[in-house]
């Protein structure tokens, strides 16, 4: 009781005006002060999530973490209008969950924001990708979906013909090797095509269109196999029937969630356009 | 059998094209295109999670994929580092937990990037606050973390001796109406003290001062709802032990989670600074 006592005391001792020096010190020592304590509350966070049984990637939170606060530090001036929407989307949902009363809260939150930070969030950049520039937004988009269909096209053609050794077979057991690396090769044939013809316009040279392929070819069929893991954890074969034997919507677009966003975060980051 | 290849026939054929011709329309028909599939392809996304038991909030979720997709069509260029930096988090949380192939993967992809974004990504908001403007920026932060303080002291001194009836006593028991009411007032007696001595500079008028308070009252006090709401799904009553008597990290900042974020946003949004 003391020693509580007296716990309470050196916190409140040292806390209180190590903060305030802290904050008047301001910068990097306030930022890393911050960056402290998020690191150390999410670490308690996923903890007390293990308790009940969830399995959360410590170490991406933690990395996420950092990184985070670094982004404010660095200037969070023209990340102010996105970083506000997301604060306020965030508080929203544990408000009106809190409203709600049901049992497992956290869960159903994070299965609400997850899904709104997989689906709108990466396939909304297709948006922007096409409204960045009316000539090569236009083509670019173009070269995302045709690319997508062929490399899926080529992936089930050349995989069923040939194809012997699966290629993650826990998650998509229809995957092949042979269809994997025919359905890259699909997408390196069709960049190829857009940049022989001069379709894709001037910005793009040799490397550009090797990596945007790839872009296509990999990440299009990783997304295809991650959107396969979530039926699969789901226990459905299909997320829908609303398009009949094509399954659902979120099924016919799963190779475009991780493409689209990746060939936009390439466009702008990488490219600087 | 046939009804099937014929509808599968008629996707294509009115699929393809019609994306096709949404691609070259482009602006405000291939945005609400876009929205239209992540909207269906959410709701998809919810309904095969509810097969599983989980309850996500669809409404928000849809309301969500709206507002990002015109976010995305409003503009880009502006949200450039922190969209791709999300984007590129969400997917490498995706692969990182294919890899792993533990069970109920979704969960755990969600439960990790909910702890992302309602830890750094609120509080990390403190950083920015701080480096807004030396002057200004040092005070306000110090309002912030003061007015938290009286508050929480003003609900468990007034809220003890005077508290009979419970604020909301499924998530935390021993919170009163009073307390609740008394942390308002003490939030607002530390901004009035701050503006009437001149200590928070010439950007604030009474109106912004009564609304900063009311961001630390409310929601420092709904922030720490929502906190108690996740230990007690959690069925732990502290977070850790690192604070001793204190609990942990996270149970002493979940008033800042909220109302750091919101001043945040009222600041730069609001006032327009």
């Amino acid at each position: 009781m003391k020693d509580t006592l007296l716990n309470r005391l050196l916190v409140n001792v040292l806390g209180i005006p190590g903060i305030l020096l802290l904050i008047w010190l301001g910068d990097i020592y306030f930022a890393v002060f911050i960056i402290l304590v998020t690191l150390i509350a999410i670490w308690e966070y996923y903890s007390i999530n293990e308790l009940k049984g969830a399995k959360p990637v410590k170490w991406i939170g933690m990395l996420a973490t950092i990184l985070i606060g670094i982004l404010y530090y660095q200037g969070a001036m023209q990340i102010q209008t996105i970083t506000s929407g997301i604060i306020i989307l965030v508080i929203v949902v544990m408000l009106v969950e809190m409203y709600r009363g049901l049992p497992d809260p956290t869960k159903t939150i994070a299965i609400t924001l997850f899904g709104i930070f997989y689906i709108p969030f990466l396939l909304g950049t297709l948006i922007a990708l096409r409204n960045w520039d009316s000539e090569v937004g236009t083509h670019l988009t173009l070269a995302v979906f045709v690319s997508v269909w062929v490399c899926d096209s080529f992936a089930y053609l050349f995989g069923k013909k040939w194809g012997k050794s699966k290629m993650l077979e826990r998650v998509s057991p229809n995957k092949t090797v042979v269809g994997c690396i025919s359905g890259v090769f699909g997408a390196l044939l069709v960049y190829s095509i857009f940049q022989l013809t001069g379709y894709l316009g001037m910005p793009f040279d040799w490397l550009d269109i090797v990596i945007l392929a790839l872009i296509t070819g990999i990440f299009g069929q990783a997304g295809d196999f991650a959107e396969s893991m979530i039926k699969r954890d789901m226990g459905v074969k299909d997320s829908g029937t609303m398009l009949q034997a094509h399954g659902g919507v979120f099924d016919r677009f799963d190779s475009l969630f991780f493409t689209g966003s990746l060939t936009y975060v390439y466009v702008y980051l990488v490219l600087g356009i």
